[in-house]
């Protein structure tokens, strides 16, 4: 079975067991969560009731099927799904406040439509109530597995904010070499996938060199994903990507293929001179994206991409993992990293 | 024994296990967490090692009293003891973007350090790294008791936010009444102290019964405070506060009086319409303030207060709570809120 079919029967479950975790508070403080709901696609501007898409829920899909791969009970790992969603989602209020992007998903951001104090608190309340998801383990499982559950969890919240204050702080650098790029998408991306593919199989039971191979392939899950994402940001198809393919260049963000060409390629020292200028418009762009390409950066993202997508393979191939079909889709999942265009 | 030589014995122990929990991360993170020290006043602004009074530590220190006064082991309550610091001061950080303070504590606020964005993710890791902390109990109870503990926490970073987002709400309202102060305070002072004494309780190794009654008993420690607070903000000596006493005028802050004033008033009318009006200059507070005296609303205040302090005597001396010398200490702090005058 392909992992497409698995996640279509798995979301309207996740789906429930977050809105279920929403549901709280007395009615004088039912604003605060509606603006949440309003992130999560279930509320419009107004906050009235709506069902919007806003986001793939990817993180709670694998971790379900990660689940299903040890022969564990997916129900039982529900509420570690919601929280792995609520905490991606409490990252993603936030950087929208710190990179002030008006829209995400077609969708003004929270703060754009409530201001900055009240997306900031909105934020925390998410992350808060990551936690209070995550406590619904103590349902189903022994509280020591729940305890690592939460480890697991914490880890992962401090790897993310680690992630993000390398991010911000390379905005103004132009040394950042792949190892620097690599130890910040450890913990902007890898993290909590690697978190929710472990968690997953945590949960469905699996001893401790299982779930860790799990966890390993999750983090190389994450690593292969970002650097596609960040060639699709500049060579993706507009259309297809649903952001400006420009706005990679124009924020002059550290991407891979930016870092490979400014500090392993012939064209370093041009393109090192054009970054430390004043900021791009979009008339810079081309100049930008040639020199890129002359640079020879994006077979080199590509290569790296292939790396790290063998790895997360070998994770699961490498390791006392029992062969399931949900395990055969989570390699297929992987693979078709590779090969997306969206 | 007085509860300040019970915090001078503390104090040095706290101070040492937060910072033994901050120790973490990669050299190429440490800045992240040098924000964290400087807020925590462990560092200066140039992030060098430093050592200035940044808070009291009173939850804390009133954590570790709680467990002292039924007869539990404090070092075995020092990751809450830290947990609980942690999560006051996460807030503290959020709220100084939120309301774009200045300083805090005589000294620049993070955001006016190092931007916005930094401060909303410094902020972001030490709410994870209060989760960490907890973890600590681990070494020392059963995790039955450790999630016990998880659950009291996560509720009380909800009901921060749920706090927060009722103070940001009435900023622009006339007809907050008593009730819905009352609410407001609830989450953003009172949850974390009645957490604090609780949890110091449950660590001790209380029953039910007592716990929750030292849970009450810090409720209403912080329904106390919180008044008095709002007191000293308008009739308060200056000097002595350590903060302008114009400030919660000038910015039409809802606190008691002014609630208090505002609906249950002969002076009401008037001084809606001047709430209801343009922001008030340094000019306007006299009358203010002579408008609020002649509202009775400093006496209404003080009976708030006197009737909160008289349940959080009653929460310890109705319940079957051992008496012990700590527990008369708890007593003694919160008589000691109603004379009070910093």
């Amino acid at each position: 079975m392909s992992y497409t079919a698995y996640f279509q029967r798995y979301l309207p479950l996740v789906e429930e067991h977050m809105q279920g975790v929403l549901e709280r508070g007395d009615e004088v403080v039912a604003g605060h969560y509606a603006m949440m709901a309003y992130h999560l696609g279930w509320r419009d501007a107004a906050l009235k009731p709506a069902r919007v898409y806003a986001g793939k829920r990817v993180r709670p899909l694998l971790l379900l099927l990660a689940t299903e791969a040890v022969e564990g009970d997916i129900s039982h790992a529900l509420p570690a799904a919601a929280a792995v969603e609520f905490l991606h989602n409490f990252s993603l209020l936030h950087d929208d406040v710190e990179d002030r992007s008006p829209t995400r998903r077609g969708r003004p951001t929270v703060w754009s439509l409530w201001g900055i104090p009240q997306a900031i608190n909105v934020g925390d309340g998410m992350f808060a109530l990551a936690y209070q998801a995550l406590e619904g383990l103590a349902d189903h499982h022994p509280a020591a597995r729940v305890l690592t559950a939460f480890h697991l969890f914490t880890e992962t919240a401090l790897r993310l904010t680690e992630g993000q204050y390398l991010d911000m702080g390379y905005e103004s650098r132009l040394d950042v070499d792949e190892q620097a790029y690599v130890t910040m998408i450890e913990g902007k991306t890898a993290a909590l996938l690697a978190a929710s593919t472990g968690l997953g199989a945590l949960l469905g039971g699996a001893e401790e060199g299982v779930w860790r191979a799990y966890y390993t392939f999750g983090r190389y899950v994450g690593l292969t994903f970002q650097i596609v994402d960040d060639i699709l940001g500049i060579w993706g198809d507009e259309q297809k990507v649903g952001k400006s393919v420009l706005s990679d260049i124009l924020t002059k963000k550290k991407t891979y293929p930016v870092v490979y060409a400014l500090t392993r390629s012939q064209v370093a020292p041009v393109l090192r001179e054009l970054y430390a200028g004043p900021p791009f418009t979009e008339r810079d762009v081309p100049r930008v994206v040639a020199l890129l390409e002359e640079s020879g950066a994006k077979e080199a993202a590509w290569a790296q991409a292939r790396r790290f997508h063998e790895r997360a393979r070998s994770a699961l191939m490498e390791a006392p993992v029992p062969a399931t079909p949900a395990r055969d889709a989570l390699l297929e999942f992987v693979d078709a990293l590779l090969t997306r265009d969206t």
